[in-house]
């Protein structure tokens, strides 16, 4: 148990969003959103997930769209006690405490704000150890659970409670609702208790993110190597390509961001390109036309100046950065976890294949 | 307190597909469940609205979607105890009876299926005296009621509950669901009790269903003057057109059927010429370029042969109608009223005048 209080919301934020894989928010709308609810109201209790009683109500908190409507479309305020409300009222009993559903710049930062408004404890876990599009990619349908009974509310006070057969309906259903209303809604699903907790949960993640914000914060003071070395050291990451982003194309349908970002390489790239293919997150990673990254494994993009990671949303002409991948949650690897969040679920056909073999593509 | 069963059906089905003006659903597909459900569990009890407890939890039971999506994609058999259920524990209290929210083919015979199967009884009353596209076309919203808590479910076994700012947003948002679930499900909404339910309902829809029901079957055995005479006598109804369908269009979006009929004048109406407009209902008829009546007012298409309704979905070229005005249940023509399912709601850019005005235009 420790306290998340202005200064580990900054580097949450920065090691989350380099977690969001492209996606999970504009960090700077989600820090804002922390950062304002712990000075209002205090700072936040963090409970190891060994804390938490098995019978204690668990439930994550995220909000649910399109990054790019995230950015304009904020929350209103109210959302949070609203679906406290009415998971309380579903399951007859308390929520014990909150936790995120992902790791990225908006949904790492929401249950900060949520825990601190509501004064409840946050659980240090997540269902992702990422950041991914659809509701349904969670460890926790590997784990066999139910995205339902699931809470939805938007800034203007309409609400729903969904209770579906399959957690690919959830999504469907609550997609549809979030594009009615705007885009981006805030939502509460996958109520679990804290044994569940316990088995499935991607655990420690949002220290993790913490120690990753820090390490990128730390490398203008590296002492060893050069910043780009001792950045690949601290994230464990595949170099994949550096480059200049000449070109990026992008369509908003069903509530997702879709879109390509090709590069011109720079560097020990110069001559080579590249390009990357996102849903919300970045999904394959392409180099001189040979995959070099796929889903699950997270790919990065961060600034070549100051190692910050760039989304999806945020990508433009011009702007030079590395790509870089990252080994996803061991969990998503195994064939169930593959079924989910495979490359060919995303439509892209080929076998996964750990970053670790494909990332030699880059230098053979 | 009275009993419906087999012979009842029958004309209810029939009256009720006249007052669903073109849309409420295919009657025969409407007749089938209910039959199916009084054979296998009995007669259905029917209350007078005066009959019913000031406290007691009335609560309205449909089909929504497009017309033509019903009569494909029946309903499963288990919506109603789902829904039964939802409600229930949303209110903490038993559901006393069930009452249809519109006149139609399939959304006056939903709710005797649904009594049958859950031995309940179901009230004499109605939210519209007809049918509407939109949910929050009722006399409710009227009334100032809200739609929601609204409980929806499909017959895969998905279900949703709604809680929404407006009656408005409640339509948006449960259209978008019904979208997503294949285009037609089944509902509950406008939950109230029994002194709402005395204050704002059409009273005593079902009776009069039946009685049109039974006057058109009689028709073929009427002694004074034509059937069609007879016709206009049972019905109050206000004749503005005799012809040929010589065209349809139709699309369906959103969830709606949209279309618009042309029709040949025939008989009298020989060398004239009309069109219907419709959205799942018939919105508006202009007979030689003259509008000869609007909602709310009904207006219905029946065999010029057999005087049974025509539904929007059942038109087809050369099909021959007569075209009838009706007048609406009163309130309708109140000023929030006609904000609601007034012509310009519909996009139609006319002031609302009763048919027994507009009407006049098809002789002078």
């Amino acid at each position: 148990m420790r306290k998340i209080g202005l200064n580990e919301i900054e580097d949450i934020a920065l090691g989350a969003a380099l977690l969001g894989a492209g996606g999970g928010g504009d960090p700077y709308v989600g820090k804002l959103v922390a950062i304002g609810a712990v000075r209002e109201c205090g700072e936040v209790t963090m409970l190891d997930p060994e804390e938490v009683p098995d019978d204690a109500l668990i439930v994550p908190i995220a909000m649910m769209g399109a990054p790019t409507v995230l950015s304009e479309k904020a929350i209103g305020g109210s959302e949070y006690k609203t679906l406290f409300e009415m998971i309380s009222r579903f399951y007859g009993k308390e929520i014990y405490a909150f936790m995120p559903i992902e790791a990225g710049g908006v949904n790492s930062m929401l249950p900060i704000a949520a825990c601190a408004r509501l004064g409840k404890p946050m659980v240090d876990a997540d269902g992702m150890g990422r950041a991914f599009p659809e509701l349904q990619m969670v460890t926790f349908t590997i784990g066999g659970m139910r995205a339902t009974p699931m809470a939805l509310t938007d800034e203007k006070g309409n609400s729903v409670i969904f209770d579906t057969i399959t957690n690919k309906w959830t999504e469907e259903l609550a997609r549809s609702v979030t594009m009615s209303c705007g885009g981006s809604v805030s939502v509460c699903l996958y109520c679990m208790n804290g044994k569940q907790l316990k088995e499935y949960a991607v655990k420690n993640i949002i220290t993790r993110s913490e120690q990753l914000g820090k390490a990128i914060r730390d490398l203008k003071n590296c002492t060893e190597g050069t910043p780009e070395e001792a950045f690949y050291k601290a994230t464990d990451g595949y170099k994949l390509f550096k480059g200049k982003i000449s070109d990026v194309l992008r369509e908003t349908r069903g509530a997702f961001n879709f879109g390509k970002v090709m590069l011109e390489g720079l560097g020990e790239f110069k001559g080579r390109s590249a390009f990357v293919e996102f849903q919300n997150e970045n999904l394959i990673a392409v180099v001189d036309g040979k995959i070099a990254c796929t889903v699950p494994d997270l790919i990065c993009l961060v600034d070549t100046e100051t190692f910050t990671p760039v989304t999806t949303d945020a990508m433009k002409y011009g702007k030079r950065v590395y790509v870089v991948g990252l080994k996803c949650f061991e969990m998503w690897r195994c064939e169930k976890g593959l079924e989910l969040v495979g490359p060919r679920y995303f439509g892209v056909d080929t076998d996964y294949i750990p970053v670790e073999e494909r990332s030699k593509v880059v230098f053979e």
